[in-house]
């Protein structure tokens, strides 16, 4: 065994690359309370205020602090550089993004006019000689993605029934395993890549091994690159990590390296928090760490995930507002034998909104199960009401598919670490589509011939299985156009884009998911039982356009635990994953869907006409699974019940929950509220439902920041949106009034 | 009719781009005798002066007149340039590929190393800014291709088994139809493509389909800047060129977009003379033209293609000597009706070579067939015998296969103009082969294991049936090996070095051959019948390697109209050709052969040991599929006999064979040699032949001009070598050597 794995157990990881193997063999469960942590250390509190003062300046510039432009961002592209003068020695953990503190790098590889577009949002120039080399020298993936949509993708694009796709910036929701470069150093990853490419086919050069082979030398190069990047900063990582502070070093080298060269939406950090335990709890016990260095060190590990920033342009920002990265990060969760992985570096992971206050970032994630310790989903459950800044996903239904060994790739979507990479592909709209159903294809809002010219519906009452047996066709029409235009995308950002670096640290022979999504989904069902249960009169334009409805009668809503509606969602979900497996995907991946909308609902809702079940055309959609605003009347538990009837086996990609709650229905004291918010996840999780954000505050907290964001309290005054957290200031207000209008348990 | 089109007969062409059609549909066959030919004007004579000058200062200055540092070829990256100040009006055809006559660009998307390393081999260093541009951000072919490569490739590389790979630059071979800018106008071109565009694919993206998608908008860019290019020489060239100058000048446009932006061995021209007699024709009929001035048109387009240069490095210039470019260009031939298609600009593009003089540059080749006017068939002896810068190829072999509209893409190979590409692929050397078959894998020159280690012949006289059993096998690992690294090559030559402007005159559904290649022909045949008829003895070093030959006794020898060895070089073809059918190839192309060196077979020879023929190790192989050396002993027409009987139909790409006859062989007058001359033709095409380099002079010439080639008779002085024309004082003089060492025929 050598030396930097002195005291380590198990075989296997010792001379193959299976970090899964080295956390099982050696890892500390840990089923006690939160007593043992300790507050920030000087240096902490010190460059916590430094951050917090550099955010309170980028906040008053516009939300920007600095952009480059005269460097293409690269993993050696900077040297060294720190957070400010003099904290060289402070900073346990060092990297930044740029040469200066929340600088934002110049990405041109995703597509040029992004990159141009963000840098002049904000009153930049980047220096004119890239726009010369990334066109006419060097295509950008979004150049290369308009040289070949059709017409019609173009079309379903612009008028939004699909959206969000990745063709103007980084894919993202690739995790590399950043735990091998602590565990085993760079070296080894490259001999390890070096053997796969000798064993990367037979000869026989089809396309398929011609760029698998190219893909392997080019993450070969991204690892020697690695080095040299943690070489500037005074670390030798071609061999593996001595001790903790080196493993969480070398690690966020890793991960650093993927941020210097990707700007996708999502880049996560992965399922670290079990790994590092072993390293410190071989400090701790050598007694060369003590507590409050352990918590030091992961203290300034999230203080520079709170770092990570992007350039983006505002119909990004629209999308995904508040600036996310989605640097989720796990902690919880059982092993496939059953024992609990919480160690006492969970507990410090969520102990650092306690010493650094509440943030969206890292996206902390609890992989949930009642089979957790239950001094840990307290302390989970504590920080949720004392934060609102974690999210909760049933460790349960995701370990029997993924293993014991998954992170979250950007919101809720499990994938394999270090096995697995996923493709992501945003959503499709299935409100519209049902409106296209009704109106042959035209758009309710341009009046565009955008689906196929299939006859629409003339009568003046709908009729519900006209209704359904339309809309099916749509379906066809829009799965098969939406696998299309990803497979598009994702063949160009290969070509274009390759995450060299973050497939690095990915088994070569990677498992591919082709993730889909879905938004619009309560307003289909409540819409179709409207149809069904009531009577919905069509209102048409001068060109026979339905642009309104008129519902007669009651009917049942999603949300509310009542199969008559609830049947049909799940119906909805399994037809239309059933409809996109049939066709297919780049590089054979396995297609999957999601119900996750983040904060693009608003934008959505505002390209989607009048629907049946009573939503006005413009309002925003219902976030991700979410029921509809104001459906939900019979209270939370049953608004729970609901969401977790929909079969996570067809929506492998996550089915995100947003409730908020307010303090006085959980409980009169912290005690109270602790043990009820923990008996409703069980419950709730129990039933096999995948994922809750839990937001603990009152509407009225909410209207007083929206109206008063100066207050020093409402700084860092984190709330949980679709799929991620945000600070609720940086939210438009347009957007703000969204989350306001959702619905806020009272009672349960 | 458009008014362009005036006088123009024809129907398919109109609505479609058919340029055979309109050829067909327009021609005016001429039988006569070149009577008509007019001499240079003085503009003419002025800008060849100039030419000469300039070439005089290339040669006085090491090879290369200037070259270009600071801007990245492209077809809009000069403005408009003249050959030199004042001669704006005298050329009838403008157009430079830089921004100075003979000035070399720099085209690094091949390869940064080669860019660079061709520069500073001349003394010129690239601004450095281009190193990082493509290396960082944009990775060349070059890098693509050695990031993909096996160990097993980069060996067989290496020990030249397989050679002259284009992996460092341009694969070439394509031929633009030029044609169509001067038919249609680039507006037209456009529009179609765009059709294309809209009909590529049923809507599944496919891998196949996406990349075809992106290449046609890349085409249509091509064609956008074509016109962008034109119009800074004052030229609109959207619509159809008026008459035969604009016709002239557009199709040259059409060229130049091809040679600012590709730089592969080969940039052939085409199949333009007939074409273009059309126009010339109709010009002369409306009295809008003099025959002189016809003349001067074709005689400073001719200019323009000699003035053609590359920036290359030492060991390509070693493969391909003389800095040819292969601007290959076909007079003569029939149509399918069985019409010849010989008119008056044959001729004229013939006596370029008087008006002018002799010039390796276009590459002149005659679609021969005894059923061409015997007038013209006179004018080309006659042309031969005064200049030997000119080739001849059997049309009556390849019109059934390429129908009456193929272009010659490079030396010898024939591809339907407009309808297809070639994927160049150099050669695989198959007397090491051979070598490699009895020695067990194991090179007789490096002593590497190269191939795989099959069991070696350990007998001290070689016996025929066990090398042939050897040889058949290692014959199907060279096979395999050749044909993938290929793939390899092609596949990142598509990704890295696409060639947009060539193809955007080619159809869209374009047919694609897969080119490969014979070196070491004739002495495999040899070998075989040595060790089949006499006694071969092996010679071995104290491992055991078999490093000589000792040949006891006489036997056949291919190039003597001896079925003992012709059977054994029929059978070496087909059964190579075989072999390579068996493998995957890239875009599913269709695969071919040639028996083709051009002046590679110096190099190949000096990595080519001692084989049983009695060649010595080093010593040149013969070219192409010239008998051996001294192997002719029974005269000029049993040597092409020999060669006649290699079947075309198993080496589609071409049957090179070059043979050099002394003046005073064909004959005491101009007249009788002329004769003679084509009598030898009629009868070696007549038996199915494929080509014929033919040079007419004696060995003297040769030795003299090699002693002083300062002689101003010997500026010009060019010969045919295996599949193209040189200047003999741009040879090296071991390729002199050479040259003066093959057999030079002094009785038939």
């Amino acid at each position: 065994m050598k030396t930097e794995w002195r005291g380590f157990k198990g075989t296997h990881w010792v001379d193959e690359v299976d970090v899964r193997d080295f956390v099982q063999n050696n890892y500390t469960p840990y089923d006690g309370d939160d007593s043992f942590l300790q507050p920030p250390t000087e240096a902490t509190s010190k460059l916590w205020d430094i951050l917090q003062g550099l955010q309170k300046e980028e906040r008053a510039k516009g939300g920007v602090l600095d952009m480059e432009t005269e460097v293409v961002s690269g993993i050696t592209a900077y040297k060294a550089a720190y957070m400010a003068e003099g904290t060289k020695d402070l900073e346990k953990v060092v990297g930044l993004q740029t040469d200066k503190p929340l600088k934002r790098a110049f990405m041109p590889f995703g597509g040029i006019k992004m990159a141009e577009q963000a840098c002049e949002t904000y009153g930049y120039k980047p220096n004119p000689k890239f726009h010369k080399i990334f066109t006419e020298y060097h295509k950008t993936h979004n150049q290369g993605v308009y040289d070949a949509y059709t017409p019609e993708m173009r079309l379903a694009r612009k008028n939004k029934i699909i959206t969000g796709l990745p063709d103007t910036y980084g894919r993202g929701r690739i995790v590399g395993d950043y735990r091998r470069v602590a565990l085993y150093g760079i070296d080894f990853l490259i001999a390890k890549k070096k053997e796969d490419m000798a064993h990367c086919g037979c000869g026989i050069m089809t396309d398929d091994i011609i760029r698998q082979r190219e893909e392997i030398t080019d993450q070969i190069r991204a690892l020697m690159q690695m080095k040299e990047m943690a070489a500037d900063y005074g670390y030798d990582i071609s061999g593996p990590a001595k001790n903790a502070r080196e493993a969480v070093q070398w690690l966020y080298f890793g991960y650093l390296a993927a941020i210097k060269t990707q700007n996708g939406a999502a880049m996560s950090v992965g399922r670290i928090s079990t790994f590092l335990d072993i390293y410190i709890q071989r400090d701790l016990a050598e007694g060369t760490l003590t507590e409050s260095e352990a918590q030091e060190l992961i203290d300034h590990l999230v203080l520079k995930f709170r770092m990570v920033k992007f350039a983006r342009i505002p119909s990004y920002n629209q999308l995904f507002s508040g600036d996310p990265v989605w640097a989720t990060l796990e902690v919880g969760g059982l092993g496939m034998d059953g024992r609990s992985m919480v160690t006492k570096n969970d507990f410090r992971f969520l102990h650092t909104l306690e010493n650094m206050g509440p943030s969206p970032e890292p996206n902390l994630t609890i992989l949930y199960t009642r089979h957790l310790p239950k001094a840990f989903r307290d302390y989970a459950a504590k920080i949720s009401i004392n934060t609102s800044s974690v999210q909760y996903e049933n460790d349960d239904v995701m370990r029997p598919i993924w293993g014991d060994d998954y992170s979250i790739c950007c919101c809720v979507s499990a994938t394999e670490t270090g096995k697995e990479m996923q493709f992501f592909g945003a959503r499709a709209n299935l409100a519209k589509c049902m409106l296209y159903a009704i109106n042959g294809g035209v758009d309710e809002q341009t009046f565009m011939q955008v689906g196929p010219e299939l006859r629409p519906i003339t009568s003046e009452y709908l009729d519900y299985d006209e209704v359904m047996e339309r809309f099916d066709k749509m379906m066809d029409w829009l799965a098969g156009l939406y696998v299309n235009t990803l497979n598009l995308i994702h063949y160009m950002h290969d070509k274009y884009y390759y995450e060299a670096a973050e497939l690095a640290l990915i088994d070569t022979d990677v498992r591919r998911t082709f993730a889909t999504g879905i938004a619009g989904f309560s307003h289909v069902v409540d819409s179709l039982c409207a149809i069904k249960y009531a009577k919905v009169k069509t209102v048409r334009n001068e060109q026979g356009v339905v642009v309104g409805y008129e519902t007669e009668g009651d009917f049942p809503r999603y949300g509310n635990d009542d199969d008559r509606a609830d049947t049909i969602a799940v119906w909805l979900l399994k037809t239309f994953m059933k409809k996109l497996r049939k066709f297919h995907t780049y590089r054979n991946s396995e297609p999957t869907t999601s119900i996750l909308t983040i904060t693009s609902n608003v934008v959505y809702g505002k390209a989607t006409g009048d629907l049946p079940d009573g939503r006005k055309s413009g309002e925003p959609l219902s976030p991700g699974a979410n029921p509809s605003y104001g459906a939900e009347q019979t209270g939370l538990l049953a608004s729970l019940n609901s969401v977790a009837k929909l079969p996570y086996e067809y929506a492998l990609d996550g089915i995100s929950n947003t409730q908020t709650i307010s303090p006085d229905a959980l409980g009169h004291s912290l005690e109270e509220r602790i043990n009820n918010l923990v008996r409703v996840m069980d419950g709730y999780f129990a039933r096999g439902a995948h994922h809750l954000n839990v937001n603990i505050f009152g509407t009225e907290k909410l209207i007083d920041a929206m109206e008063h964001p100066e207050k020093p309290e409402y700084a860092n005054f984190t709330i949980r949106v679709s799929g991620y957290a945000v600070k609720f200031i940086d939210l438009t207000r347009e957007q703000q009034l969204d989350v306001i209008s959702r619905t806020c348990h009272k009672s349960m």
